[in-house]
């Protein structure tokens, strides 16, 4: 059957001409991330279990779930969590199928304190975190539909539902993104003073950028509030080199602007996470499946971690628009921005949206007729492979938030 | 100090000329609406308490929490709810000042409760519903910024963050507010059968207007199969007639698509929310500030229930941007569609943004410098008078999603 | 089969001339009575509904649970509670049974919060207190010998145990339930501000009697330290007029004696029970079966409340030994006192204990052997009937704490 | 002041020539005995932070708490626990004192985790279990009592209350602590299939003594059906062997007599405790002080593990009036029995007990009265050195259950 496939040029002042721009990540350690990548560590992990004791991956959503902040008392060499964090584990997940019973609960509980192990390295997770499960059963007639997606045949729709994806990133976007993964991978492993839970915002207006970056530092590497200004400056000077190199715009960091160095008021924990000492998080209030908050651009309210990755539409047209919109920008010429959106419809087969629309607005000098059909074959395919993205959610391999 | 207000021309196709158009509504008894009227519900009581027992609302934000489902047997007739719902508050609240002890816990407890029990009035509150409080104290540094919005200066913004909002409603966001007001004016009244946890979506492709409905009946009211679709049927053309009247464009209503008659399995609930039974709720998951999901629009991600409604970015200047929207709209002529963005900066007066910035769309014969000053001297009364909409919010007269 | 009955005689001095005795009994509103009695209503409430719907009680054990406290503020004319009563359900219950479901957590839901609200009738039912049910299903071994229980035949023991029960009571234990009763019926009912919370420990030194009285004062009904001071004076006199009329002995009543009048430190309350302030409350921990704690005497340490009535020894045997003893006492002349032993083995039917012994001290003038038959058979034709201790549970007939 | 001691020769008939004697032990994995260990692990944790950081215990009291069974397929080889066993902490701890913070619900998260992790080695501490702390605050009246026990004065008694004891063991009592020791010590290390939750009892009917043990054994470690009955039957003739060491009666020995070998319903589990599958345990349900459950003797009704070791009476006058007998019977000739009462009088230091009595059954040919003054010094003696018992059991030297 011919899929639905809708071209469309766009007539719109392009993101980087805009006057305000703003942009957002939350990093791994912010409380909604933590809640995030818990509800996805169970996902996969669920995932891994059914298919391995069912051959099939079977009905979960486990997009739910809540990190309630404990209490700390931070102190320069070390201070101390009074009282754990606690997360609330809910959501639903098949606990016996076919007569073999999968310990939804106990595989719940052990992918969620792995992941925030592995996250929040300085957490005792003997005494500082209590994880609880509270997982349901789904309701029968969605898992009805869903036990039939062990055939061969191609899942159906759980809901009438939609993605959403774009490419490229803007200038204020890369930066965010940039500056995350140098915090992440270039500067937490030699500064571990550097928390997880770090928030950073650019706002970029006209050809000013500003970001903006709220940092959790761990105590126990920062003897003095001395040695914390002294970092605070070399973290900013670093970050603002980073940013640098991205634009030709002019950049200023700040990190943790709400300090109050004289009355030692600074963004010092115990462990790296705002969690310890009073913010809370949820699944699906932070970052969006491509890992920023983005107000000028359409966003999906769908959260997309802990969904299930075979036929909740919230969880896979997010990731598949995200994946088809770059991959048009890389494969065809003259693209300024294009805008995936893609709808399904309760109880059709995935692969065949009611409708998957790309909205393009080309470079000066492109017209929207000569690069149409190019577009509906890169939509095309990614739909005719789209368990594709399912195989790659369960294998790691695609990041949700 | 003069405020920083920027109003631009915008230069896109109108939304009701767009080929696509998303919008939904998640009403009362939905779980995750549920969850936000708990949250916003609790603010308002903390609030009546601060102001009470302090003169001043004290910090809180309680824009957390999740709704736990529990388990159900509906049954035309009448059914059971075999396992409660449970509801986990968690934020945080000041619950002592200056000498004063606020039962911030107790107040929240109630403040849910009653809230519940008013929305879902056939849910037994002795048997199918725990609350349970885990809120949390703030941050110190938040709390100590927090306090001197005690004096009569204008409170700082506690986050640099941003609301969005916009006016008019198109078509389709008329519709799917007006067809939810029916049902819970007009039609749940006379007919209790209708649960209070309704999704309405639609989906606009060119002329041909969908509106799916997903409906919770309450089983007590509903004495069989037979019953269940008939009702379903007139459901279907009341709803259809409302939102002809409404558009004259062609408009299909379908309530309940994923029944299978056949089977009995049809949307049937005790209690009329399926938060009985499988799915769960949490804060800022649902509609946003005006009511409404629309993927077409701008959103912000941030959850505007249950937050302070004193210095709160994420939720004062969401509703702040809705009412500016309307209100241009209202007063200046020619005005096709306008957005206002409302960036704050942590630690400044809220009266005084980074930006307050407006994108106007103009109707055909108006040029934007036209409405330019119009619309600055609206945006700015708004800001002069932006603690009004803290007061109103107290009083519970601005909705919150 | 005849019954293995064992009657010896007991050469002992009697409870009345020993030096030293001490009987307690925590009231209906101290926070182990409260665990009790939240228990015990679950099991009858269960056993109500599983006889309606199945002809017959299925396998439950509630006898387990957490009362924790909460925090409050009292003061003289009315305090709040700040931190609302937290009371954990857990122990086990038959879900479903041949194809019949039983909502068993919502069923313990209502019975403990209707008991609360009885015994606790200025608690906050809606502010004050938070209800939540862990309770699991029992293991199938246990179940599979229950539910032969159907059948019109005697229930088999569900474990190998023991009941134990004397009478007839001691001046002391007189004492203490006298007071208990009069409290309860004849001084709560005039005078509010007695809370439920009362604890009655009785000394018997020789032949002094010293009673020292734990009670909590409802803040509300208070209004002020004076009256607080003369309240308690006047109690103290009823109390000790009560005691004087039970025995020749010297009384002595001393209430609240940890009360520092001058600092105002005193053993008030919201809600009458300490349970909203720091003392928390476990099923098991309290009264005895007869309604008394009593170290000078045979004990057994299972906890009778919340277990099933129809074949848990820890439960059947205590009730029935206690009838028994009584039941000799009031038809058999001469005995001084009488303890009665009940030991069951798992898997035989309840009225074949593995033994039943009585050890009676009689009075002087009568021989144990004149004794011995009539014993015999009342203890036979309790055994016989052994069924009706199960019937009069569910009913509430029989105190179990 | 001169020490109120009472000794009174005692006239009945020694336990050995009673006929029916019943002793039970619950050894440390049976759910009320984890929750007993809990509970004094963690007080044990408090008291030594509180005297670290404050260099006096503060006043705590964790006598308290809840072991919410989990659910589990055992299966021989290795079976899965399918839900967690919940683990509440509830009691009241001083969190704060004299601008010391100490973090007592980390402490006791990290002490009831490391006490579990030690006592069932086969648990998956990541994966089968939460632990989750609702501890409270004391009441403010106790604590003023408590704070005063910071001077070198002996503490004053937290309530009127008493403590039993008594010596020597009788040879059942003997044979349950010397079978329990033997599998503890022996046994287990060499065969870990026997799982730490085992229940002795020991029934004596004149000279037959039938011990039952209940006894999880532990599913990895016993590859087949025929494995567990060979093991059983192997256990069966070391325990036998051990108790005939012990006594020159008869001597019968069944483990887990309900077992149905032909339907496979054995008593198989995956950790070794059946709080994996439906058994609750709670503080203070199961051993007494001695470690043992002893129907025949007088017993307390007070939980001994979990409250404070300073002034507890509780506590203190349970383990005191153990060591007083056993110390009467190792350095007096002629005892055949002794039984020790400690009663205290709230607010009056604990060295001077309202009274402390012994009751004497002496041996054929010893008069009470040529024993008297000895047992005298003994009981003053250990007065004396009363906070003696406090430093013993904060080190860990003295078993509470």
């Amino acid at each position: 059957m011919k899929r639905n496939i809708s071209i469309e040029g766009l007539d719109q002042i392009p993101i980087e001409r805009q006057r305000i721009e703003l942009v957002e990540r939350k990093c791994l350690g912010h409380p909604d991330s933590i809640a995030d990548g818990v509800a996805e560590s169970i996902s996969r992990a669920l995932s891994a279990a059914y298919l391995e004791e069912c051959g099939v991956v079977l009905h979960h959503n486990t997009d739910q779930g809540e990190v309630v902040a404990g209490e700390s008392i931070p102190q320069f060499g070390g201070g101390v969590i009074t009282k754990p964090i606690y997360v609330l584990l809910s959501g639903r997940a098949t606990k016996s199928f076919n007569g073999t019973n999968i310990p939804a609960d106990a595989i719940a509980m052990e992918a969620a304190r792995n992941y925030i192990k592995e996250i929040l390295p300085t957490l005792n997770m003997d005494r500082d975190i209590t994880v609880d499960s509270r997982m349901g059963m789904g309701s029968t007639d969605l898992r009805d539909v869903f036990q039939s997606c062990g055939t061969a045949t191609i899942p159906r729709a759980n809901d009438t539902s939609f993605g959403v994806g774009y490419a490229p990133f803007s200038e204020a976007e890369s930066i965010v993104a940039g500056v995350a993964a140098y915090l992440d991978d270039q500067m937490r492993p030699k500064y571990p003073v550097i928390g997880q839970d770090c928030k950073i915002m650019c706002l970029r207006d006209g050809d000013d950028i500003t970001l903006t970056v709220a940092m959790a530092f761990v105590d126990r590497y920062c003897a003095s509030l001395d040695e914390y200004v002294e970092m605070k400056q070399f973290i900013q000077e670093q970050l603002a080199a980073v940013a640098k190199g991205l634009t030709t715009r002019k950049v200023t960091v700040a990190v943790n602007t709400a300090d109050d160095i004289a009355s030692e008021s600074v963004f010092l924990t115990v462990s790296g996470t705002s969690a310890e000492m009073g913010d809370d998080g949820s699944v699906g209030r932070g970052n969006r499946a491509n890992g920023l908050i983005t107000p000028n651009r359409p966003m999906s309210m769908e959260a997309t971690s802990g969904k299930n990755p075979i036929n909740h539409i919230g969880k896979i047209y997010n990731l598949l628009a995200n994946q088809i919109a770059a991959d048009c920008v890389a494969k065809v010429d003259g693209i300024e921005e294009i805008y995936i959106r893609m709808l399904s419809q309760i109880g059709y087969p995935i692969d065949q949206p009611h409708v998957a629309s790309a909205q393009v607005l080309t470079r000066p000098g492109t017209k929207v007729a000569t690069v149409t059909s190019e577009i509906e074959s890169i939509i095309d395919e990614w739909l005719e492979d789209v368990t594709s993205i399912t195989e790659r959610v369960i294998r790691g391999e695609l990041k949700t938030f």
